[in-house]
């Protein structure tokens, strides 16, 4: 399917890998821990690990020869997965959190304020808002419906 | 699991699932329509649209009485989830895409320039940079591992 969506989605679109990513950025490198956290059948973990290194989203590294023992760490492809993630996490707070609020907030430690991620505009910063983005065929040449992006609601 | 990335994969976390939204955002919004264009099984649709309608994602309203036929509209919980679809897609973009470069573009219609996403802080605007964040427990009460944040890389 030529679509960056479906494409992304073949990598990181299932469950228990986009939370191995969640454990990556939270810091949780090592197979153990990971395990401990996520409560996931270790032949699961690992073969996800695998695929994620085979992929390019985390490097394994020794860190201990014996007996020999290994860590996963975020690449730069990895890292860059990183709004993706905040925005389903910011998703999941607005509608799925209920009364009890955020498990989690974030602080933005440049300005130290508390921050909610925004999708902005890399031309003029305003906030991208659907019905002010329109879709255009790109040099992949993906078909674009004529009405596409001013289209929802 | 209480946490809001885990909660909204819950939802979206499905490979479909995320593809008809992408069809709901370009404006999409037939069972026909979405059916060729993605070449998915007729009865697979038609769960992941009930599924979509039971969570308040699309709302199925009629547009012809004889034969009754509906079409699905995003609400306002399924706007919301134009930051999580777009950054996935600009993820695929950057590194699925090869040299054919991105089957799509956008362009801010605000500013009229074609636009990359960039997910920003709300307090400060500066782009986020996962070491430049921290998680912290929120009202939700998750238990966030202690170098959080700055974990990464």
């Amino acid at each position: 399917m030529n679509c960056s969506v479906a494409r992304t989605l073949e990598i990181v679109g299932e469950w228990w890998t986009m939370l191995i990513i969640r454990e990556a950025f939270f810091g949780i490198r090592r197979f153990d821990d990971m395990q401990r956290r996520l409560g996931i059948a270790r032949n699961v973990l690992a073969a996800r690990l695998q695929m994620l290194v085979e992929n390019g989203i985390l490097e394994r590294r020794l860190y201990q020869e014996r007996p020999e023992r290994y860590e996963y760490r975020l690449t730069e492809k990895g890292l860059d997965l990183y709004p993706a993630l905040m925005s389903l996490m910011r998703w999941g707070d607005r509608w799925t959190a209920g009364e009890a609020g955020p498990p989690v907030v974030l602080n933005h430690t440049l300005c130290d304020h508390l921050t909610e991620p925004v999708l902005s505009c890399s031309h003029c910063g305003e906030p991208l808002r659907p019905r002010e983005v329109r879709a255009e065929p790109g040099p992949g040449g993906a078909v674009v419906p004529p009405r596409s992006g001013a289209a929802a609601g």
